[in-house]
């Protein structure tokens, strides 16, 4: 059923006895309308009452699209030169004629933003943050988004085959992400959902690294990190191969973190808390020696983005879901040495959790 | 001079008679600290005093790359489970005990963080908005500004050679942006600055249109808008080439548009408003006939993004001097028939302009 989150929304402010909610951030709209599009800095925003249509406002040039998806409630246009609160505010007073409550995304409106909505409305009180309601919302993912997911993840195993293949001595860290994202948009997928991460050997090591023009040499660990979009919604995931012939310590931080990754991916399901799974990878890093070289939690949530519910770290007692869905990515980094890293996202089903990627985890080894 | 810009902001809050200013937007921190980077979710902030050391606050992971780049002044990391405003707070008490005037970027800050800060001072007022400080700053490029923007303009015009060679019949727009994409990271260049844009035929009437899947066909115009980020500094341009042979009509729409690009651009000079430059391109569209179908403004600013000022667009009285970058595109879009724009951005020199981009704007024809 289309609309299905934006009506729950319209539930939650009636229940929150709010007037109007004002909803601005591009991938809250993109959530709720099925409509995506980074305004920059032009005003794009919902507005949803508890007795109404809710409504877009938008850039005049967005209107065709806006319709385009089949969004059947109003949508209005403002030109550069023309007031859009000015515009958003007569549209509401329509509506509702004193609203005096007022929702809104708190964590994502500016100060500016929020003073031209006061100045029109200024018997009203903003206090009631919808970030955390949204978040909420979003932290448990619908079937239909769980398919849109496992399609951005067969991207991902793409994107690992043709970079694998690319991976010889002699070629740089930025010739190989330069293969991959071609043959991903040779197939039309021509976004990734974050700058694609390859480094080679110690320079694996280096937590904020970036892609480089480093050369591949003989019997190094090589770290990939990448992900691509489908419709609105992300994979995100990492390998680490082999190139040549490895030492012994190589080949035992390898095995100590897929172990890690494995232990925590059968151990993933309802019930269990986030600081719990954290603990379960950790422990087996620990064990083996290497507890140091794990400097960052075992995973993120994910979704739309990279950057959502539920963090899956140490102290966060948040109880796993079905639905939710995150990475887990152990990783041991020893400066000056190597970086292996070996990440699914997954989400939690029944009784456990599945991942969206199934590019195998077996160390691979090229030449 | 090293952090010439920083100390120029330090001249401005002294003479506000502000207390402390509270920087937050990436692209600013960048500007004034040669820091780039996107902490996304997480706190990065610069802060600013009259009679005190500026310092830098961010995610620990970031302190080392912080340090990298030479930044002389104090630095603080917090780790994820640490309360950012708590260390901030105390940061700023220890240099100034009881802040009163505040200045912070309102057009970026949000409502939730301004509150973090009100909550830890309580007396303090956050009135000063340094948005329009900030883009008053960046509207005059530097010499070392100018220098990455030509170096970013370089890397476009290398993209539309490539561009150009992979265009032929049957081939789709997506193939082609792969392949100039592709060539540019084969050098180094791993960032558009925004989406490559290929429209052939019809399709580049669609003023909000994307790179798709549509197969150019012989007998059109296809249009490419594209950009690359060169150390933080971006480049855009357009150009619309022919393939096959065209009929009256598009060669018509082209010559039309070249002329009102050239005619502007020859115009632009210090002392004129950015009003009449856009004027002065229109004039040449509205004569022959196309006015209805130049749906936008002449150009926008731009230097570390493509949304900077000043805008070139009727209603904009600003003067022009050296220093400002913007781009000049005008554009002639038939729905259902063709698009065509052609684009370079300038900076206005003592007595003219000068564009980033040497791609001819003579009709190119392909087959």
């Amino acid at each position: 059923m289309q609309y299905q989150k934006l009506h729950h929304l319209q539930e939650i402010i009636t229940q929150k006895e709010l007037d109007v909610a004002y909803l601005s951030d591009p991938m809250t709209i993109k959530y709720l309308t099925g409509f995506g599009s980074d305004p920059v800095e032009r005003v794009l925003a919902l507005l949803v009452f508890p007795d109404h249509d809710p409504f877009l406002f938008g850039p005049a040039l967005e209107v065709e699209a806006i319709k385009g998806t089949g969004w059947p409630f109003p949508v209005y246009g403002y030109l550069d030169h023309e007031a859009p609160f000015e515009m958003i505010a007569a549209e509401v007073k329509k509506r509702v004629a004193n609203p005096k409550m007022w929702g809104a995304e708190l964590g994502f409106l500016t100060v500016t933003r929020l003073r031209a909505l006061k100045e029109r409305f200024t018997n009203a009180h903003f206090n009631f943050d919808l970030t955390p309601t949204i978040e909420q919302m979003r932290l448990i993912k619908s079937a239909d988004e769980i398919d849109k997911l496992n399609e951005a993840g067969k991207w991902a195993d793409f994107a690992f085959k043709v970079g694998f293949e690319a991976v010889h001595v002699g070629q740089s860290e930025q010739a190989v992400a330069a293969e991959l994202e071609y043959a991903l948009k040779k197939h039309g997928i021509m976004q990734m959902s974050f700058e694609t991460l390859i480094q080679a050997g110690p320079h694996a090591a280096e937590p904020h690294g970036a892609t480089s023009d480093r050369m591949i040499q003989d019997n190094q660990l090589v770290l990939f990190d990448l992900g691509t979009i489908y419709d609105g919604y992300i994979s995100d995931a990492s390998r680490t191969i082999a190139v040549g012939n490895l030492n012994e310590r190589q080949k035992d931080i390898y095995k100590v973190c897929l172990e890690a990754q494995l232990t925590a991916q059968a151990a993933a399901k309802p019930g269990m808390t986030a600081a719990e799974l954290d603990r379960v990878a950790r422990d087996v890093i620990e064990k083996a020696g290497y507890g140091e070289y794990f400097i960052h939690r075992l995973g993120h949530g994910m979704g739309m983005s990279e950057h959502e519910f539920p963090s899956i770290m140490e102290g966060n007692n948040m109880l796993l879901e079905p639905g939710m869905c995150f990475s887990i990515e152990p990783g041991i980094y020893i400066p000056g040495f190597a970086g292996v890293r070996i990440e699914d996202c997954v989400h939690i089903t029944k009784d456990g959790c599945l991942p969206f990627t199934h590019t195998t985890k077996e160390l691979q080894s090229f030449n």
